[in-house]
């Protein structure tokens, strides 16, 4: 014997979610079992809503549970900026800045031909359907600086700018409170190429 | 906007486990959300399921779903020999080495006289219970090398020698694999102490 049935099927289903290793599973599982009052249904029930009732806005392509989303339906923001990015993960990052005052449009991925993924795949005619109305003046092309989100920046960037709409890159840099001994050569090299008048 | 609020409700519950930080809540919360199949329906029914289906044996207190449970019901098992220990979780810490072949008595804790937990808190009626068919003949304690599971262990010695019982207690020293020169003293003095003759 080892676990119960039950126990054992839930330490399986915990050990598949990211970065969390089957100790860790059975640890969690443990305080799930051992949790007073009714934290364990309120978990359940809120893993089972999370999917029901999030779903993506028809115009930005976010999380919501609102359609449009609270974001595209707030006349106070900038409709003349959108700020693209790859995840839905990524408007919650660039919110938290309070840097951004215009609109997003999420892509769902990036070019990554590798993993079979094209332009066609990701949310870029949406994104052209967007620019239609003429009122986007400026694109902040926000993807990842990975291979990927690079790729895609240069295609946006070559698919957008012929129908005369600014379109910009977020700085690559050494991050805030970083330290330029532990920083990449190509971070440090971005830093250099990036550099502004003080 | 931050969350969409079911979003923000899970990342609350799944930030209560032990181990798990906001950033880690979030990141499980969106991989539940972004699951595929029914992989976010199955984690809550086991959840859901776990605290439902799971209770204690009542011989020996450890979880099972079936009283008694499968080690105490199993007539291969040696009757004389009961290994008391603190958690259920011991049980099955025990249970991996496959090297005891006697069955269990769980404590549900130890004694703690700061936390207000005294011997009446805890399995120990119960375990005198078991004893009284004059069947068992050694008691293996195998509570943790806590103060408060050495206070139990002592305790229990005290308590079931006098009825004729053995009492045993698992050896402490250097962890196989371990090393000496990371070892604590106390550790390094119970190894001296509990040395044998090669």
């Amino acid at each position: 014997m080892a676990y119960t049935p039950s126990l054992a099927r839930l330490i399986q289903l915990l050990a598949k979610l990211p970065g969390i290793g089957e100790k860790t599973a059975a640890r969690l599982a443990f305080f799930v079992l051992k949790s007073e009052g009714s934290y364990a249904q309120d978990l359940a029930t809120a893993i089972a809503d999370v999917k029901a009732s999030t779903r993506f806005c028809s115009q930005c392509h976010g999380l919501t549970e609102d359609d449009p989303c609270p974001i595209c339906d707030d006349s106070e923001r900038d409709q003349t900026v959108l700020c693209v990015v790859e995840e839905p993960s990524d408007v919650i990052a660039v919110e938290r800045t309070h840097g951004f005052r215009g609109r997003y449009h999420v892509l769902h991925g990036a070019i990554s031909p590798l993993d079979g993924r094209g332009p066609e795949q990701l949310k870029i005619t949406e994104l052209i359907n967007r620019l239609e109305p003429g009122e986007v003046r400026e694109i902040v092309v926000a993807t990842n600086p990975t291979v990927e989100g690079e790729a895609t920046a240069v295609y946006l960037a070559r698919l957008i700018k012929p129908l005369g709409v600014e379109v910009t890159r977020i700085a690559h840099g050494i991050p805030v409170g970083g330290n330029l001994e532990y920083a990449d050569q190509v971070t440090i090299g971005r830093a250099i190429e990036g550099r502004r008048t003080m």
